[in-house]
């Protein structure tokens, strides 16, 4: 039996943030497909086992416990393996930087996929903003009360990674944008990327996903504007 | 000097979530005027008290703490204030509810008026949500694990009241909706909006703030879909 049962597309984007703590942790866990998936957060809210809107679905087998929502589930995470800091402000710094690293995949979904990219979109919006977000993350690093970089590795370093790292290694034309406007934050997350439990993982997971990001016509037209080519995997969604 | 200083928009939406929390732990705090949020969140990041995207934004002014992020400040008012449960599962349960709230807000206002309500999306997309958001709220009420009515009133009691008391009294057409598909919560948020302190509260901010709920056009175009009249009072955004 699996540590936990994790229920997500068979994407990296939100998803990613949660595999990555668990790997970190070095838990294991049962990925189940998309059909489960579908049937889980289609059924009616009293037939689920937690009433939820959407995945991430995580389920803690031996507590035998359900959690839903990014932020709940990777601070559930976060509180069981030791990687929360101690004081309610250092905690409320993990857990903003976990909903903005939230926001940081909707806005670059559009709000997971509800409008496609254009060009002109992209330019006046979207890339705008991603630099902004990306200036927020920076300045949060360099501020005193900063949770990345402590003694200690916490949940804030792995989330911080996980987000970045994963978008621009498979959304690559956005790494030199991240280097132009988060030096500090580029190199935290490849230091995160390269510990060896989370550097196998990636090898992994690149290997079961192949370079698929966010998926759908979404990620198709993110190409597009990035110049980037067409998915070369046979991405599952 | 207050407790606290609150920048947010003079409204109550999701800033109605802060307030009741900090008006329940009889803390005393600075409302600042939306030129001072334009002011703020409008900066570069490296000027910011705290790098931030969006209100709301809260400074604990005894501990010198800066936070945004909805979830993030109530995880801080919780934990400061004794509100926050114990365990790690019932605390992922209460950030679940806060972050489900977000959500119903963020769907009500078509990710906070990004586009506005017509009949035909309130009927085909936006009702529909709504009431299987209210189901999800219901059967979360009613599972074992619900962080809901315990004899200890916690965090999640009162962001739970916090979002559908001023949801259905502002908009007042939707109360019969609350009570058809989540009549257990609509009795929640009743017994916990009679407290006094939130009486009183609530009552002051009516005062304050007239019959606005989440303002701007977005509102309007709620209104008119829920064949509600026009706003009475002089809303201030």
């Amino acid at each position: 039996m699996s540590d936990y049962d994790l229920y997500y597309w068979p994407i990296p984007f939100r998803g990613q943030l949660i595999r990555w703590v668990m790997a970190y942790a070095g838990a294991t866990w049962a990925e189940h497909d998309a059909q489960e998936v579908i049937a889980l957060y289609k059924d009616d809210p009293d037939s689920q086992p937690l009433p939820f809107m959407a995945p991430p679905l995580l389920h803690d087998a031996k507590a035998d416990v359900w959690m839903s929502q990014l932020t709940a589930v990777l601070s559930y995470l976060g509180d069981t393996h030791g990687l929360m800091p101690i004081s309610p402000a250092d905690r409320a710094a993990t857990v903003k930087l976990i909903c903005d690293a939230n926001d940081v995949l909707n806005d670059i979904t559009r709000g997971g996929g509800e409008k496609l990219w254009t060009q002109a979109a992209w330019d006046d919006t979207g890339l705008p903003r991603l630099t902004r977000w990306m200036a927020i993350f920076e300045q949060g690093a360099e501020a005193q009360t900063s949770v990345l970089g402590r003694d200690a590795l916490g949940l804030a370093d792995l989330v911080n990674a996980a987000l970045w790292h994963t978008m621009t290694t498979r959304m690559h034309m956005l790494r030199p944008v991240l280097d132009t406007h988060a030096p500090m934050i580029a190199a935290h997350a490849d230091r995160i990327a390269a510990l060896p439990a989370l550097a196998e993982f990636d090898r992994q997971e690149l290997a079961r996903l192949g370079d698929v990001y966010c998926g759908g016509q979404i990620e198709t037209s993110l190409r597009h504007v990035l110049n980037m080519p067409e998915r070369t995997s046979d991405g599952p969604i």
